[in-house]
């Protein structure tokens, strides 16, 4: 990979470009376009194109010979009826490209979104950068005991600095023999002239799951919406939520209504099952609440929900 | 559906848009964005938005901070390499959307891609317009003799006479019938005030399927030229390939280089089988040909592209 | 195609086949496998072949070396647990194929659906039966006052019998013309000895969108849920609906743990937007409800289920 | 994950159950199902369930309401012709399921064929076995001199002997760093009573890309041949063609027409560009050879394959 300061007057010298264009075109992602945006400690997301906007969802669904759009009520009112009946169509007719910065552990969550389109850099190709993640400490933390999946709690002070230490000479160690069994540095000094260095598609087996990579991701807006749904939830993984989190700014800029109905009828939206409108109905109906048929998992989320 | 002249009038207006980018563009399909290409008796394709040019399949296989573009020699040859290797990735990563105006049965073959996002105009909630494809007389043939599902060779002048007119015929008395249903003109008058029309998700079942319907179509570069590779093919049906044709010349002023590596290794590449090759390779050391192996269908290819 | 008759012998002989297997095996489907069950007039559905049981869900969701499932309330409970979640990969390991026969307006909302596989029946290369879709009398409704893509509401007898003429006779019409353009009947006889058809590719432009195609359609379980929440739905028209409704019978049969969750989760599950939620909440603590953020169609729908 | 001896008690157990089905049957996937191939020194692949045989091509292709085939002659040429014309829908009509265990970096590479379905193993959910992949000696190469992304020639046996050590080295010190974090060996004990584990979505981080994982992985015939295609290559890495030969060994076994027929038109057959054709045409006729339109890869290539 190149220098930072090489990249960052690569960066400098393309946000320098100015067209003329027919197509329909976002301000405020023109401000932003190719810039990067800090994620974690060496990780980034750029946008590096965008095609359409809110009106162009409107123009798809009206399949029409010109804009499309009406007043801005009504175009609003056809998204927001777009979003909460879940008509995917329109939302395809957009589309966004990011460059993204990312550890392979996040890369591994982030790649099972499969209608994207992805070009990795290649470490059979390529070496990769000394680069890898280290939580702050103040994210390191226990096995959550009700989430089997995720953490939450707080460890001894001493036991976070015991691990964070543990973390970095496990990166530092395996970069370490990254490059002896390249024979290669990463500045591309050799370091022993009369060794031949190992395969590149082989030396890579050391890096540690917390090495960064990066990738070229494009995807429609309705597929976005999906990732953010999954991603930006507090039950996904605060280091891919930290890439949601950008992505929805990006996402508010670009699409300002679809963004709003999505919060509404998506995000902050409430599902319950049969069972469970049946419990809210009776209690409504200050009726005998028929809560024994709802699993408990549900009870306590609409308890929750509505304060009961 | 709208009248023409209104549809003009959308069209004209939405082609004096003029906007400021920082993203790639491409001057020539700037030139004919939202442009209507005719195409067969009352088709079109308009080009309402792209993403995307030849730097951009070189930047992202490359994964470049800036531009990623090198010598235009350098970036033809990598063009050329991805497409002869069938690399398929970097190719999705531009977009392209039509607006198109096609006969129903040619949509029903044109569906069958599933990799594009599509919008049609529907005949649940809309009148569909009083329009119906009716071939030139030159292209009413008989079932080809050899090639099972097409048309090939002549028919006598007052058959063609006679088809054309019975196609005519079959198309008003439908749309008549559709009217009738609906009892509604394509005008929007009332047919007879003492009866209630029928749902128009019902009276369109009279249509027949050479009316025209209509729809936006997205598609990634690298799912086009899959689209064109089977539909600009001579054994396409000749109503789907007249659409496949207009699309060559855009594809052309968008991706030229791409386009270039298309035609020499995929539209006129020749692939070969084990047998086929072992054939060839007889010929081309002057030894018994062995080609016993190769299926007769296979031979006959052979034989005709290198003229044996 | 071929005759009726033929078609039956074909289906009793493979409905006696009888394997050994070692691969999951559902009984309930066994014994209807590759059974026609008729839908519409002259439509059918026809299982050819499944993969999977529930017990394949819990298998893939928990990745195990056998069976994987533990006790029936265990692996129901974690079952619900992802559908209520929306956790779709353990549903896409199972699989389901069909042979269905339907009016082409269906099919053409039918293939809207891209995540299947579809083999269908080729015009250009087949002539058709003559079989057309002929809605009940009680089937034939104006367009809905409330629903704009949608019918409800009661005709005038004699319309009902005016448009039940009309389209049998258009239907009729539009078959003859087919014949005339092929020039051979559907028993295969030429009709003038004289006269050379038209290819089958053009012809077929002849057929109103109530005649009959079929397909073979295979789905995973997941896409096939997907399916069935859109077109089993009251919005759905109603002649897919019908469809619809036989497969819920089959996916019973199938999986019938994941079919109870499916409807207590999906079918049956109310998504309420942020607003709605708000809006519950303030009737809940019988304070002033601040229903006015909520969308006029959304309180309907709140109020009218829980009967407010 | 269970012990290995668990493992194989539920694969020998699940290998005795018995079914009767009127499903399509291939007798010799039935013997292998649910047994463990092994791969690499720790990874395998198991075949779990499959759907159809090739017959299953036939019948869909033909739409048939019986079994479809016809003399087996027909059938194998219908297969051939299908494939080298690249038809793709009949071949999606078949499925097969895997359970697979592969290193990490493998796994990378496995997922970009985004056309299958996937059930992995959680790391955040579960604590990974202590096995990683190390290379058998003569499987340690340098980097190719002319496959940039690729390795080739011999290194220096006492380098050999260094690099294998240090991958070892690698591995264990990055597993023993894991349970230090975890705070737990692989046998679930607790490594520090006074200390409180880092969760395990964190812990993993430490892991090498040689770990192993596991995964669920199901897929259509079509995009497996796809998939073998690619990975059967002489250009894909060593440590996934492995795992495509297994697979080739199955392909065969479960379709065997198919197999014969992917291996002619696919896999040993030859794509020449435009310019290519033109070179062999000119050598044919004894003209003077075009070459110098031919691209130098393709010019090389060609001579290679036909001894020129």
């Amino acid at each position: 990979m190149k220098k930072k300061s090489e990249q960052e007057l690569e960066i400098e010298k393309i946000r320098k470009t100015n067209f003329s264009t027919r197509r329909v075109t976002v301000t405020k992602i023109e401000k932003i376009l190719y810039k990067s945006f800090k994620v974690l400690d060496h990780g980034f997301i750029r946008v590096i194109d965008y095609m359409g906007d809110d009106s162009s969802i409107v123009q798809a669904a009206r399949v029409s010979y010109g804009k499309g759009t009406k007043k801005l009520n009504q175009d609003k009112s056809l998204i927001n009826y777009l979003i909460s009946h879940r008509h995917s169509t329109p939302f395809e007719m957009n589309e966004i490209k990011f460059h993204i910065k990312l550890p392979i552990f996040v890369a591994r969550q982030w790649i099972r979104h499969r209608t994207a389109n992805v070009n990795e850099y290649s470490a059979r190709y390529s070496i990769l950068d000394r680069e890898f993640y280290i939580p702050k400490n103040r994210d390191l933390k226990p096995q959550s005991k009700t989430n089997n999946q995720g953490r939450s709690g707080k460890l001894e002070s001493e036991d976070v600095k015991f691990y964070s230490k543990l973390l970095k000479k496990n990166s530092i160690k395996s970069f370490e023999n990254y490059s002896l069994l390249l024979n290669e540095d990463d500045e591309g000094k050799i370091l022993d002239e009369k060794r031949n260095g190992l395969a590149r598609e082989l030396s890579r087996m050391t890096l540690p799951l917390n090495a960064y990579t990066q990738w070229y991701w494009k995807i429609d807006l309705h597929n976005l919406m999906h990732f953010l749904a999954l991603r930006f939830d507090p039950h996904a993984q605060y280091e891919i939520r930290v890439y949601a989190e950008i992505m929805m700014g990006i996402f508010k800029k670009w699409v300002p209504l679809t963004y709003e109905a999505f919060i509404s009828n998506r995000l902050r939206s409430l599902t319950i099952s049969e069972e469970g409108v049946s419990y809210i109905k009776s209690l409504l109906h200050g009726k005998k609440s028929n809560k024994e048929n709802v699993s408990k998992r549900e009870l306590q989320h609409i308890n929750k929900i509505f304060s009961l």
